[in-house]
């Protein structure tokens, strides 16, 4: 079946989830598939924002600890994120950012599992999820050893590695280059038979994907707050620890919120009795807030339909382009089961396309060395989107105006 | 020399910081004394972040990064509090939060004394520091040692405590109870002569009163910039680490922002040169916007200026207190030159006469196990208030109102 630009015009007619669109602040003349980098900003956030800085910090100052919860924030938006990836009441909480978060989840699995040396990851996780363990591990100075399975292995490369000296399987659950899924029940299954653990990383799942955290009977999770969250640039990010951990091993960050008594001023730390214990220092009552106003209005939808849709716009997206742009080779899963809300394509000179491509309205993000990427957020991106960032894409591969100097010159940020 | 309430009002008349009084937005009615716990919000704030929410992330979306230098924010607003601390430009970030980056800082400072044992600090640190500490020795599971000196020890007690065991010397410049002032200079050069190195908790320090880590010749410094910064609730803290220490050890918390080339994705963390490489993860954009809005307003100001009109302030609220309320007894140092911009009282009930206080529009805070605490922000605070405040302190005192047992009633938060 072919589709036209007039079937993607009924498909957005049809489209349970197109009131969303307009919940969002989006620009004019663009098309904006770049989510999976910086989510686009809900409506509503500029207001509840608003309120924060002027009647609570302004107005209210230190009485909003209180008197607007300030203080239950981190625990609260924590539950909501939570019931998007499978998590129990009291097992999510927000806090500093995804590397932080995953520093300190490391240090518990490895305290768990004290006799073993190995780190098992991929080399093309993201980078700092591979920083944070490297410097763990020197900084340990016991040895620890993050070992790198080349890029996008399949799951029997992955079980493959696992041994009787691995301590944790560490892992990104969609890669953020290709978009490929991790099947998390199965490897999290393969760490636990071979007496690891699992740490997943749900950067490019939380809110993208259905996930469900202890149907896997994960362990450890981390995820960011500002790609399909939308909580703004650098929001806070969350940390997910099974039930089952939570009162084990003492995480290394053991700052003030996470004291079982913050505001008695004791001298010797006693960690809290929950998932509270994964906080450290004050947290960003601002940055926090826009990421609940931007979590409650995802919850007002439901992930299968968010990925029902998804999976029809990467769909679309991959037949258009293969059909249109012989240039580009396919990076992401043809398999929709095991594809995340983005695809990527190969281009030799994919830094210069994808500027050509911003200048042009359409914006992706490159990731190097060949990677140009497209995210595609079910709430806002539609159909017709689909179709005309694929009809630009062609005109600009077919006509060479992408390749000018201007578009090669490299910016601080890619 | 006794002052009256109109030689108050004389004195905020020739006030040369009264201009910056409505350069912030305080509510009607309160008489605002803690912002060394929340600083008040710069009514310039409010316009800055909704372009940052509106223009910068609703509009630009991810091109921020580069049009708007998000990239650049914490490195140019780390420059900025530099100012106020006595740094070169290029030794100060800001990032994550004080705890955090205390923890990267005392790694790297433990690293560079691997023989040696001992963290020097005292028991009335502000407990984040110690718990922080904490966390890191048993972490290491080096056998290091948090060596605790009782509450406010003056600089012989501390100078005592330093020997050939002794890593580092871990102190808040001002503490958190008292607003005691350690000498910076004098502690510094006791535990280099001992062969430790300094680690400076600047969170009562930073905009309160002139600093000069450099001319101390210190190590290492944190701070808040939530409190006298005036960042906001939970604002984004700051890490300086002199030039001479930054290419040596790298801090263990080692994600993709402190990357020398974080867009490169590579797979293997190589640092950054300069200060850049205590960066963690991504950084709040819209909690490190209301910083540097807020750091800009105090730039324009003095800090010689300000100390002088603290110490009037400080001054003149002992002098009003001990003459009108003689149920409370002075907790901090009498002797101006060793007085940070706060003053704190001891009151066996002080929880409540604080509630009492509050509810009757005199904000100041309690801190455990007996201290009414009160701070004193030259920017908006006038003598006037002061004035006032000690006679709403005293009418309570004296009628015996304060003590109701809607007072005594613990909040989450004191």
């Amino acid at each position: 079946m072919t589709m036209t630009r007039n079937d993607c015009l009924a498909r957005d007619a049809n489209d349970p989830l197109a009131a969303f669109r307009s919940r969002f602040a989006l620009p004019q003349g663009v098309i904006y598939l770049d989510g999976n980098s910086l989510g686009a900003r809900p409506v509503a956030v500029a207001a509840r924002l608003s309120r924060a800085v002027e009647q609570e910090w302004g107005e209210d100052l230190i009485r909003s600890w209180n008197s607007a919860d300030w203080i239950g924030l981190p625990t609260r938006v924590g539950d909501k994120i939570g019931r998007l990836i499978g998590a129990h009441p009291g097992e999510t909480v927000v806090a500093d950012s995804t590397s932080v978060n995953l520093f300190k989840v490391l240090a518990v699995a490895l305290g768990l599992r004290p006799g073993r040396r190995r780190i098992v990851s991929q080399r093309d996780n993201f980078p700092t999820d591979l920083y944070m363990a490297q410097g763990l591990a020197a900084f340990l100075g016991q040895g620890h050893e993050v070992v790198m399975l080349p890029d996008d292995p399949d799951a029997d490369a992955v079980v493959a590695a696992l041994d009787g000296e691995t301590a944790v399987l560490m892992l990104t659950h969609v890669n953020y280059r290709t978009g490929r899924i991790h099947d998390m029940a199965r490897l999290t299954a393969a760490a636990h038979a071979a007496g690891a653990v699992v740490i997943w990383d749900l950067a490019h799942s939380a809110g993208a994907l259905p996930v469900d955290l202890n149907a896997a009977e994960a362990d450890f999770a981390v995820g960011c707050g500002y790609k399909y969250l939308n909580g703004g640039p650098g929001a806070p990010a969350f940390v997910w620890v099974a039930a089952r951990h939570q009162q084990s091993v003492v995480q290394p960050l053991s700052g003030w919120m996470g004291h079982a008594a913050p505001f008695a001023f004791e001298a010797e730390y006693t960690p809290a009795g929950g998932i509270s214990r994964y906080l450290c220092g004050t947290p960003s009552v601002l940055a926090t807030t826009a990421l609940e106003c931007a979590v409650d209005l995802l919850l007002e939808a439901d992930m299968e339909t968010i990925r029902d849709k998804s999976l029809a716009l990467t769909g679309l997206f991959i037949e258009r382009v293969e059909a249109c742009c012989p240039q580009l080779t396919l990076a992401s899963p043809r398999d929709p089961a095991i594809r995340g809300s983005q695809v990527s394509f190969h281009h030799a000179q994919g830094y210069a396309l994808m500027q050509a491509l911003i200048a042009r309205g359409v914006i992706g993000d490159f990731r190097a060395p060949d990677i140009v990427r497209f995210g595609f957020t079910p709430l806002y991106t539609s159909y017709r989107e689909v179709w005309d960032a694929v009809e630009i894409l062609s005109e600009l591969l077919e006509s060479g105006a992408w390749d000018r100097p201007e578009f090669h010159a490299r910016a601080a940020v890619t």
